[in-house]
């Protein structure tokens, strides 16, 4: 039936079935999915959600499958739906500062493509050159320069969604102002695929910001001292680009990995960027405010050394693999409340036994704590988490909701988190929110498993 | 039942009740409420609500009754449920940069407590000495600042919110960042009171720009072509704080009204505000823009000469009251469709042989068109208005779709839109926001008869 309707758009390889059941978090669905469908048209997705929804079969969207909570997954019975191949900039305005997009490009095709007019789309995930805008706006991406500059939530006007029944509606609008009826836009971003497929985006831009970038790297005795350094740039006004936190385990591990002399035993860093007309200015008071707080201070105005210094923070990942299989959570905190959140961390690793090198966007409380154990990663990266590495994550996310914070600031719920996630909104709001979700979807066929689990 | 439960919070006199028929739109519900609770606590809207719900009795939320579309009016056999009593500061935290109040407070009195900690709210609606923060929470306001300072959708992080059955829910985090479930914060933003009755939030706060502000003020030979100079700003990349345009009919009107020399007949003016420590030379780049548009432009730096420039911008309510009973309408279109919908205007008045007024925030293309009529308002500034005169919206709500716009920027659908939402949102969209709705409130007593009527 499918095939029928789509043709060589439906793939049944062994290679792209198995591909779509897992994401980048290492976790996999249990079994095959039944086909993937390259969608390339609005027409496609409509089409394949008819045939879904006549067949009952549940359907699981699908960007580039680099999220790290398996919410892209899609196993037995079900059919993963690819957006990837819709990637298409459809209009650019600068007057108006907005860009209507198809779904499936890349956050970095997209944003060399405004470079071109002066302008940006802001949301930069760490992954911004292999995820798609599609997959940004479902989860409800952020990045190193969101603090300043805002997260996807900031930064979409509306989304042409198809429902579950093959229906499309046009979301939101052109306008940076408008309320009329209810913001269904916001509702669909961070909605994991669970609402409907978003096919298409209007984006909200911004001006290339002129001026230069000044980049700090401030080194502590401890990460109590840099987060409560951290929280003081904050408490100070200065709003930098970037701040970004790395502990001693972390700073170790990159310094190791980029075969750098190793860091001060202990020693926590701050890597913080100021940008704009007042770039050197803000550089200056926010190094006064570090060097208050006891960091030892090198502030640099030149563009490469601050890259070199940002590319620190950027090996993160890579480096975390040379210390064994990891586990990457994504907790977040009131600003204030980091140096407790670290304390937290700390006694999470003295109690259960295990090691989690953290990085947080300081500057707007999220943080990275990774989990290392033990444990092999298949051809395809799959791994299974053992259940002690869940059970020190489940006190971690506990304290973390204790000190006013939330489960996931940027990764979202997918699988790997629904059975915290009515521990964090209450029974009452858990069960409104399904509710939503089947007005949405009746049936239950759009990403079933995913984020709403009881 | 309820006096039992409420004693004197629950007041049933003439002018308690006459008074809940009415907002500033000038329109009134038909028949009188049941009576006005004075809510002092949570507990007073939950068992109001509980009540409501036992009885099936609708219940209309009130904050300061300043709203613009008639959604805060109660009629014959509703309640209608005041917060303006719940106006306590509850926590304001500089360090990260959140308040948490009760939603009765006025947004004045809000930012001058703040003032004294260096911080504010920043929505700015021009009511803010009179309207609520929750008012201005439920209809999504918008004000003078928001073109670069966001409005209350940008300034929310999470609203506690007591369902139609009494059900207390705490939607939203303290974090800047999340993304656990549906963002039902969002939802609850410009929901006119037909989800949940607000009863708390924590607002995201911003430090006091600190640096000069200075003011711009610039007459063009017609309205076109001051529309065309304010997109001509936008597209040239600055960033003005404020950006407001007046055309003749408003700035002659004004002018009359405080008894300054008559303008230049046919004469249109931007008044533009910078500031942050680059204001001047910001003001410089626009002076620039607006000149080669054709302007006639004065720079000032004296706050007390903005103020006064503003001021003329600001008497536009009680200058239109000189000219006869009006509507005041709300559309929004894209920043570069500004000229466009100026046209647009001038067609209705010439088809229609009225008279519209328009002043527009035109930094986010936010249109107030005046509508001018011969009828009296009665002793409650109660008045109704004539067919024509909504033949004559109608037309210009129409071309403002037609231009990608919306039917309103910021005041809402309230009752005066309800009939045209679904031309906004399509069938589709609009059942489905009903639905969602129905999830909230399955009985349909919260605000009935408000944004979706069939
Ligand atoms: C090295 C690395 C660094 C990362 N850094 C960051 C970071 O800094 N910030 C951050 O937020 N995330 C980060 N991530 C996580 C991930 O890249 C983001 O979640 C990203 O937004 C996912 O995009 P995607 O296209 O890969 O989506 P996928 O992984 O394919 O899908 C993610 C979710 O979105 C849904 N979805 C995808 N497309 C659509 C669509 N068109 N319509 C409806 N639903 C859809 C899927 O069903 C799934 O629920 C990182 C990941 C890696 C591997
Ligand atoms: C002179 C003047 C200038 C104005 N300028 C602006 C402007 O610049 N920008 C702008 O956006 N608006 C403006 N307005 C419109 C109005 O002030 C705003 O809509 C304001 O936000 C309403 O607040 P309120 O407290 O008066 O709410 P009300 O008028 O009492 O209620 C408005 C709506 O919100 C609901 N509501 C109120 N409180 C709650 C609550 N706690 N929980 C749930 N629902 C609630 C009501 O049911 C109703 O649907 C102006 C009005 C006037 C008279």
């Amino acid at each position: 039936m499918l095939r029928a309707a789509l043709g060589d758009r439906v793939d049944t390889s062994e290679r792209a079935r198995a591909d779509a059941r897992a994401d980048k978090s290492g976790h996999a669905a249990s079994g095959t999915p039944l086909a993937v469908v390259h969608a390339a048209s609005v027409a496609d997705v409509q089409e394949t959600l008819r045939i879904a929804t006549a067949t009952s079969t549940p359907v699981v969207p699908r960007g580039a499958g680099t999220g790290l909570a398996g919410a892209a997954n899609a196993g037995a019975g079900e059919i993963a739906l690819s957006l990837r191949g819709m990637d298409r900039i459809l209009e650019v305005r600068p007057d108006d500062l907005l860009a209507v997009v198809e779904p499936g490009i890349l956050n970095a095709d997209l944003n060399a493509a405004l470079a071109e007019e002066g302008l940006w789309w802001a949301p930069d995930p760490a992954s911004r050159a292999i995820s798609t805008v599609g997959g940004n706006i479902a989860t409800g991406a952020g990045g190193l320069l969101c603090a300043k500059y805002g997260v996807v939530r900031d930064a979409v006007l509306g989304v042409d969604l198809v429902l579950a029944d093959g229906r499309l509606l046009t979301l939101g609008r052109r306008t940076v102002k408008g309320v009329s009826g209810l913001d269904l836009t916001a509702l669909v971003i961070g909605s994991e695929g669970t609402l409907g497929v978003v096919v298409g985006a209007t984006l909200k831009l911004r001006r290339l910001i002129p001026g230069e970038v000044c980049t700090l790297a401030a080194t502590f005795a401890d990460v109590r001292t840099a987060a409560e350094a951290s929280a003081a740039v904050t408490a100070s006004g200065a709003q930098p680009a970037i701040m970004e936190l790395m502990d001693a385990a972390s700073l170790a591990a990159v310094h190791a990995l980029l075969l750098l002399d190793p860091p001060t035993p202990g020693a926590a860093q701050l890597t913080i960027q100021t940008d704009g007309p007042a770039a050197m200015a803000e550089a200056g008071e926010i190094a006064e405010v570090l060097r208050t707080a006891g960091g030892t201070v090198t502030v640099s105005r030149d563009r490469e050394e601050g890259e070199r210094l940002l590319a620190i923070r950027r090996s993160m990942h890579p480096a975390m693999e040379t210390l064994g299989t990891t586990l990457i959570e994504d907790v977040s905190v009131p600003r204030s409340a980091l140096p407790a959140m670290f304390d937290e961390i700390a006694r999470v690793e003295r109690e259960h036994g295990v090691v989690i090198p953290t990085v947080a966007h300081a500057g707007d409380g999220n943080l990275h704590p990774n989990f290392i154990f033990a444990g092999e990663r298949d051809a395809a990266g799959i791994v299974e988490v053992p259940a002690y590495i869940w059970d020190a994550a489940d006190d971690l996310f506990r304290a973390a909701l204790r000190l006013g914070g939330t489960l996931t600031g940027e990764h979202g719920v997918g699988v790997l988190k629904s059975r915290w996630l009515v521990d964090e909104l209450g029974a009452d709001q858990w069960e409104l929110q399904r509710q939503i979700m089947r007005a949405f979807d009746p049936l239950g066929i759009l990403n079933p498993g995913k984020v709403f689990v009881s």
